[in-house]
């Protein structure tokens, strides 16, 4: 049996997110997504909203047989590999510059912990959404429906 | 329980492409390395010889106990993927010019079956090895002791 | 009225040519598509055949007022910019290691003729498509049916 | 007749800037450079006093015959694309960086409207120059001369 | 006589930084480690303390034949270039993201002062570390021994 | 006294080329310039030749002081560095795909040789220029008068 750890601020979650997530659950038995509260930056919603948030999407996947489970964290994700026995850490790539990011945080993560980072393409369709493009369209009153799921859609509708 | 595919020409086998695979031994429970022979490459060894100095490399390892095999193959590495029942393909990562050209292949290879590629960011002491400097240096003379596994060093000397 | 050069040597053209030519169309009034002979690769169709794939693609698109004139040349692409009264080149960049052999080549042209050369993002869902990959899976069997274009389709099933 | 935006937060103009708008007025009849006022970065100069640089440097062309109209706007890209009819967008590239920030918000914005995004690669001999590290270099004393155009070297001037 | 100038913020030095100037000893016969206080950033260290903390690693250095002066500078590196007699600078590159940040600042220093910067790739196994993840990990409690020299190690233990 | 031994194919010259040896210059107190032949590319000039043409560049600069040595090599750059008394190597970056090819060379020789390799960003005005551009050029009857030095605009005009 693999679990697989998937972190992040995901704030909001994005359609890219979602993608990373469901094409884990191809691959690991158990899933659980980390959101991991970033102090440093300005938040749309609180991490325990992100959890509700993603918890509301999960719940509509009829077709998903993994058992995925949500928490908010606020500590080093290397944390959570060992108090939830995290056999994998996986993330999305959408380019150069996360790659290099991520690569970079890979390698520390594993001198302080033993894990395996997997990295992840993102599907081509996804792969130019972020969390912060989306905050900033949502905060100068575009339209980011296309960009995230139904319920960070509505979410985000509740703020205006 | 989970398949992993290593695909590559490995010509030679190098210490970076023996990093990617213990480490996949790490989550994967039964890995399949697939010698692809590319033929318009001049090639060090036959795909043959890289099976066999794989075999003699894994024979070495006391502390594995996940099923490896090494096979030849010269077709289409999505092939592989419905022959051998894999359930994700797991290619190394040196740097940002591996990571355009295998996310391209990956999603190629989607298109074609129904398969997730899992990318590794190399350890960085052997971010720096490839195959094709492993030949050149071998050609010119050079030792390319540190760069590849003992058995790969023999056959080298041996060919001299 | 501003006339654009999209030059390559679509070795198959891909679907990724496709969309490129398309959204160039959205805002030149004229379309030169110039096919460039590379007499270094080992080519999958004649120049004069690529032309004339090119040619039953466009008829196809019942939609288009643009006027775009496909040809063959075997020479620089600044010879064209003059022989064609081209305002524009246009190439389609698809990763970083794409924008750093096109910006070069944009320079390089700018030394020799006064022109400006454009690059266009291809769209995510072509992004991943190479003529050379396309080359390869066609060679090895597999299918590249959602690749290329129907006229390219036929083409490379009769090569069979 | 083509309508080209050249947006940007402009804080403030640098030569690279100017490159690319004299370069964009090669190919397109009428340019609207839309200044980005970015709340979140600690300005220069306000977005007004941005446009009256850019306005001052404008009037200084003799060889210009393409209307060219500098505006503030402190909303989404976009919405000027609506507002002023404008055709397609344009940004200039210094580099991979670049490259791939301005790709992924060029698909954005072609999720929310019809709009081609052009990028143009910076000429060599401004490519290094950017509004962030103009800012730093004149706080800390240093001469910017070589960077900007005389109207805003003579601004700047002034601050101190 | 070769002097060569080692600038960054250092807020700590890293094993990373270690790597840079040990290597820089080789072919340098004086180095200015020019620390760097840089306001924008929340500080772990004030510039002085940083100093002490690379006088305190360069101390324990008995194989070190090179002199060696650390000084705290908060104005542009290109003034210490002329106050310090400076031939050239040196900077680490981890990866494409620093090249092309580095590159730029290089170019820009070179317009304001007649000086060379060279890059040395960081060694492999420090090729991961970055000072604003050692702050990252060591505010939420994680360790950093492997990743700063022993006294950093020590000071970042006094300040919790 | 620093001995730099700057590698390359040089096939030919450019201006690209000179560009770092000239900076080399600035710092070190010797240069070895190595032609090193690559039997599987096809050349323009023999090996002799380039050296002779480095030879009528260099002669040709009267504000020289630096010894300067052109040599014809065909076996590994290492082997240079210790038959010649090198202390670094140095070559020039124009980008990143040249970053990682030559942070992946500079790796691979410190195993063999203890040299650091120091790399100098190309300056902008020739960072797009390349030895196999040229010799495209060249070939289809374009004129590199821009992109290379006198004696070696005149060795290509002769073979024509």
């Amino acid at each position: 049996m693999t679990t697989a750890l998937c972190p992040g601020s995901f704030d909001p979650p994005t359609n890219g997110h979602i993608d990373v997530i469901r094409r884990t659950a191809r691959f690991a038995d158990r899933i659980v997504v980390g959101v991991v509260g970033n102090p440093s930056k300005r938040a749309m919603f609180t991490p325990e909203r992100r959890v509700e948030l993603f918890d509301a999407v999960i719940a509509g996947w009829t077709d998903n047989d993994v058992h995925i489970e949500v928490i908010a964290h606020d500590g080093l994700v290397v944390d959570l590999v060992e108090s939830h026995d995290i056999d994998v850490i996986v993330k999305g790539l959408r380019g150069t510059i996360d790659f290099e990011n991520e690569q970079r945080m890979a390698h520390m993560n594993s001198t302080m912990v033993e894990v395996e980072t997997l990295f992840l393409p993102t599907s081509p369709e996804v792969s130019f959404i972020s969390s912060s493009l989306v905050r900033e369209i949502a905060t100068l009153g575009g339209s980011v429906d296309h960009l995230v799921p139904p319920p960070v859609r509505q979410a985000i509708g509740e703020t205006r």
